[in-house]
């Protein structure tokens, strides 16, 4: 029918945030890649295949650019912590928390994510740097909650919530600079051992035959 | 004396060693404080209370300082990092790790080791990049080389000693990211802290009744 020529204004809308969601996208790549000053508008439209004026239907500057890409990134972030807050009948504490963190491990490996640690919003004016940094005091919160959760209900030792958010967040963060997505380690894997570390720790000696005996304990002596 | 008024050679250079090492200093500092493309050389230049052409006598580019800032930060941890594989006798492999990621935290939060992990080698161009990178890739080695050995007299739980060296540089770096030196926080005790967690994990389900008891199991009920 001719009438399927004509876009609705709801099409319209719908096409226009795609367009715009792969301007960023994009972006995020190349910022990651190639670091966020050594990026051009241009080198972005040529990754689209479109001119750069084109771009400008969809984000005002690079800068922009960088702050949406950011702040997508600690969105997700946020998403997860909020969703792993709530969902209070999900197990304990500590297990709500490493389904949370395989969570944070896909998010910082994923375009968005990848952007908000090898970028961030150092590059950008004080004052948007402000908004985001308020977004990251937030989700630092919802960690320590958490935390403090699983201490409450006997899951996690003992520790430092503050200390505890950052270390993991800090080992789980790092996965973003050295994985390789063409190399032989999925995240999904790298995910599970880092927590692994983190949950039983390292030290073989609280695994001798005066402690627990598993299979590790052979291995102490 | 007059002669006193006239530098020997070695006195001469000497000084010099001292005023390049400090022009390096005062630069790390700025590039970790404001940024690698936010800080001109006046900036330098002004901080040090001197005239740019002063700066010239010692760097010939903002490029070679932040290549010589980065290089010192990295040469400072691989320092650490063989003098721990030299000490055979310093007690078990994990004893000795436990040293040299304290180490390692002291070295990223001063003036050098902030600039290596806040700003880092992406700025420069892709020749010099290789040999910071070439180097950190021997550090990596170090650090594997000293996991292998706490896994093989059995300080180290059996682990991918690759995942364990990139978790804890993750953890340890991300304290130069968020540490405030004016702070309550010492490093000492933010490391002491950070290094407990991987050693003891933070999984309290091993300290339960069924297994050893110490004064956390009776927050695991």
């Amino acid at each position: 029918m001719a009438t399927a020529l004509w876009k609705t204004p709801a099409q319209r809308e719908q096409e226009r945030a795609l367009k715009r969601e792969a301007v960023l996208r994009v972006a995020a790549q190349a910022f990651a890649e190639r670091g966020f000053h050594r990026t051009s508008l241009d080198d972005v439209a040529e990754r689209l295949n479109v001119t750069k004026p084109t771009i400008y239907h969809y984000v005002r500057s690079k800068d922009e650019i960088l702050f949406e890409c950011v702040r997508i990134g600690l969105e997700r972030l946020d998403a997860a912590a909020a969703s792993a807050q709530a969902r209070r009948s999900g197990g304990s504490g500590l297990e709500r928390l490493m389904v949370l963190w395989t969570e944070y491990a896909h998010i910082v490996t994923e375009d968005f994510g990848r952007c908000l640690i090898l970028v961030g919003e150092d590059p950008l004016p004080a004052e948007t740097r402000k908004d985001l940094r308020a977004l990251k005091g937030k989700i630092d919160k919802r960690f320590r909650g958490l935390i403090e959760a699983g201490i409450a209900d006997g899951s996690i030792r003992a520790c430092d919530p503050k200390l505890l958010a950052f270390a993991a967040a800090g080992a789980l963060s790092w996965i973003a600079r050295w994985h390789d997505p063409a190399g032989p380690l999925s995240v999904d894997h790298i995910a599970r051992e880092t927590i692994g570390l983190f949950v039983n720790g390292i030290g073989a000696s609280h695994l001798g035959p005066e402690c627990c005996s598993d299979s590790d304990s052979a291995k102490a002596e």
